[in-house]
């Protein structure tokens, strides 16, 4: 039927950034898993196998797997607009669900659940998801006029760029416009353990950019901070509650104590729809457990070892200086 | 000549532990890169041997690396106690410099400097570093009495147990001492990046004595304080300077400051030839810079990518709650 369908529905909506491509009803991910190594496209047949890319962190970055998700539901529905309501929402919840911290994802699959789930008005909707995402990227990366100055430096966590979003990035997008913008920065990247994110995409990123960089290990950067080599941190954010407590990467909660101590500035930058009005405070936040097979890369990969793989963490806004959105700079804390 | 030598000649010296073997001349040291994959023993047939596998960290652990620098020394000695003076002391300074941060390892080498360097007298002074080194660990472990309740939950960082020194450990000998005591306890053990000695040997020593324990990323740790998880932490030193500044494997200071800011006591364990009386603050202390490739095990292996690799860091003496060497609990500070 597939093949058919393929031939006659045609798809409206097209995407191309450095890890997430659709066109002419061929849905790509970029395999973020293999890189910098390998550069591995997956094709994505179907909602499940989107649910296993996020699931697996081939396709990661909040704002990126929410849009992806939002895709692969509509390439789905180019097949099936004459399902039922209810097939329909289950294969929306499925996506939905894919990544329990990330709200973004909920809140975009909420908004296309809000229309008549009836083709062409999820089509207008993806269309507005889609250009949306490209502006809160572009309002965040302009307020750097207010937040970086030449000589700055600046340490970065997780990957929070154009392999995380749509556009340049959100923390790593500010980083980008300044550097475009001539200002003179230094970025120190954590290796961001258990996957390595810093040290595998963020170093990449900058590396494309010529951006000046250097990477440590995480456990190396309160040591950087006691020496002075670091005077502002911007990460990202998967969830931001109402009272101001994010969630982000785990060991974001280990950097926003460490720039505590050191009197560091400590910027959360995420768009607006991170911003969870459900949510009021960092307890009522699922933090997703991860496998431990990903931390022990080693020989306990086959032993009975006990290992603890919090995915997130949780940074109460007493340690946060400021929250960033493409909207404004939303709350300021005295750090 | 050294097969002549060597069966004229038998060494009066001999050390079995599960990281160092050295019997009728044959020095052999257990490859600690390798662990707990592979058990490859290394022979260790000159100084410069040595001097590699500390460099390259197949020997390693303070107390350990001292008595093996030592051993060398004493085994190259039993064939050339003719030599001159000068020989014999650059090739004990050869030795004595191979690992700039650790104290022990001078200290050590200075005690056999003083003494004639001729083979009787350097015997003698191996004999009775030997001798302390093992009384170092057992007067350790037994402070265990004060340090350990039942039912605590302790972190514990990098290795300082039986592949570290010639007897139990420290910090971890104090754990293995109270659990041997019937101590119910949890041991959470950071990865301890780059080199993962944490989860590689802290995790596997723990396990040859089926003590309960959980292998986290040094990322993880801020949040499984914040939970409560944790409510002591012991770690080992490699140098205390007279005001208590300790340097130990990186990421040690970064421990101290969440360990302080989440009001949980924080214990330096060393023996007290980690102590340097010439060095007056941690400012003094010269920190190791390791290479990069450690730390990329990835795509930047083979890239121009800055990377900041310190193999240790300072912890000022106001992090630390106290100092435990073998003779007491040294210094005491509030927490």
């Amino acid at each position: 039927m597939r093949l058919d369908n393929k031939i006659k529905i045609q798809s409206s909506v097209s995407i191309n950034t450095i890890s997430l491509k659709y066109t002419e009803r061929n849905l790509k991910v970029l395999d973020q898993t293999q890189l910098p190594e390998k550069e591995i496209w997956l094709d994505i047949k179907s909602p499940k196998q989107m649910l296993m890319a996020i699931q697996n962190l081939s396709v990661r970055g909040a704002p990126l797997l929410a849009v992806a998700a939002a895709v692969s539901f509509y390439d789905w529905l180019l097949d099936h607009d004459n399902d039922s309501i209810e097939i329909k929402k289950n294969t929306l919840h499925l996506l939905k669900h894919s990544r329990p911290t990330a709200v973004n994802l909920i809140f975009i699959m909420e908004e296309i659940e809000k229309t008549s789930l009836r083709l062409q008005e999820v089509q207008v909707c993806l269309q507005s998801i889609i250009k949306k995402e490209l502006n809160f990227c572009e309002a965040i990366a302009s307020q750097e006029k207010e937040l970086i100055s030449s000589g700055d430096n600046i340490l970065t966590y997780c990957n929070t760029g154009e392999l995380a979003t749509l556009g340049l990035g959100t923390a790593l997008g500010l980083i980008k416009k300044a550097f475009l913008n001539q200002k003179k920065m230094h970025i120190y990247v954590c290796e961001t353990r258990p996957l390595n994110q810093g040290s595998r995409l963020t170093i990449w990123e900058l590396a494309q950019y010529n951006i000046p960089s250097t990477l440590v290990c995480d456990n190396a950067v309160a040591s950087l901070m006691g020496q002075g080599k670091i005077n502002k941190i911007f990460v990202g954010a998967d969830r931001v509650a109402v009272n101001g407590d994010t969630a982000n990467k785990i060991g974001t909660y280990s950097l926003a104590v460490l720039a505590k101590y050191h009197g560091i500035p400590f910027y959360v930058v995420a768009p607006e729809n991170t911003l969870d009005d459900n949510c009021i405070s960092g307890e009522a936040i699922p933090i997703e457990q991860r496998p431990g097979e990903e931390v022990s890369c080693f020989w306990a990969k086959n032993k009975n070892i006990n290992i603890a793989n919090y995915a997130f963490d949780i940074t109460p806004a007493s340690l946060i200086t400021a929250i960033i959105t493409n909207k404004k700079i939303l709350q300021l804390f005295k750090n």
